[in-house]
């Protein structure tokens, strides 16, 4: 894909909104992205971040996000929490998605790396990337088995419903940095 | 320092809080602890969100955020910005603070690795631990250089603003990995 670099002058100008229209973005390319989360995210301010990052990046891309609801009592283990997460999880996955899981065993990237990867699966021809976040207690072994790719945001291990709002935000991230607007400072 | 660690059972137990009452924390060992922040936080859910670990974290540690607020007109250059904010920074801190910036080319340290970071530094009778994120552009030469460690969050770049909030969990996480509580699961 030949992609066009307008220099900063450019950039600044007014210009600006209608070169983007123009040049071929993720979104022309008909990549659906969808980010599965376990249990509804009920922290209101974490909510009202995400809202705020869902809302940009439909200028982007085709996006949502899916949750699933295990219905779990505290008593039983962590290993059937794990189970019936997992069960649950892959009853809303196609055999034509493309997996990613964001894992601290996945690998690290940087930013631009991150921006760089989703272009490369639109490349590809993937039509829709399915990230997924864990439970608490992580991802069963049918879903490791299940998945393409593992992602790590962190090493540290961040909350789970906080991590769904640090994903969105570096997605928007990426998609400022493929389209060459200013958000990121490299 | 001997570490009480109760077994799983004792944790469940109800006298649990009274072990954790009597067992030396970092506030007994007089550690305070400072975010040194750039320009105030001026998004509403990342200050809900800031707010409610600030809230949390008062019962094992004394923590506050600092917030440094560069007067400086939009039409500056990014080393003009890096510089002037750098200048204010350093004015606060003193000699015997212990300064560790939040910083892409710091290492990246695991959940359980930054509490024992934090153990050992309250260990070598550090008073006041000062943490330092830096603003749009990074920071000066300066900082650097005054410096004493440099730890990473993260590979990939967060908003300035939202890398607070990040901050804050992360340390009460900390708290509840050194206070054997129940809230991080390895």
């Amino acid at each position: 894909m030949e992609v066009f670099q307008p220099d900063a002058q450019t950039l600044r100008g007014s210009f600006h909104s209608q070169l983007i229209a123009q040049r071929p973005t993720l979104k022309a390319q008909k990549l659906k992205i969808t980010l599965i989360v376990v249990s509804k995210t009920d922290v209101s301010y974490i909510k009202a971040g995400i809202d705020d990052y869902v809302g940009r990046l439909k200028h982007y891309v085709d996006f949502d996000i899916v949750t699933i609801q295990p219905k779990t009592a505290s008593s039983v283990s962590p290993a059937f929490v794990k189970q019936q997460e997992g069960q649950l999880l892959l009853k809303h996955l196609q055999k034509a998605d493309r997996i990613v899981l964001l894992d601290e065993r996945g690998r690290e990237l940087r930013s631009v790396e991150f921006a760089d990867y989703l272009q490369r699966q639109a490349n590809a021809a993937v039509r829709h990337l399915c990230f997924v976040t864990g439970g608490a207690y992580g991802f069963a072994d049918e879903v490791y088995k299940a998945a393409h790719d593992k992602i790590s945001l962190s090493r540290m291990t961040f909350n789970h419903q906080m991590v769904r709002l640090f994903f969105v935000e570096q997605l928007y991230r990426a998609f400022t940095i493929i389209n060459h607007e200013k958000y990121h400072n490299e």
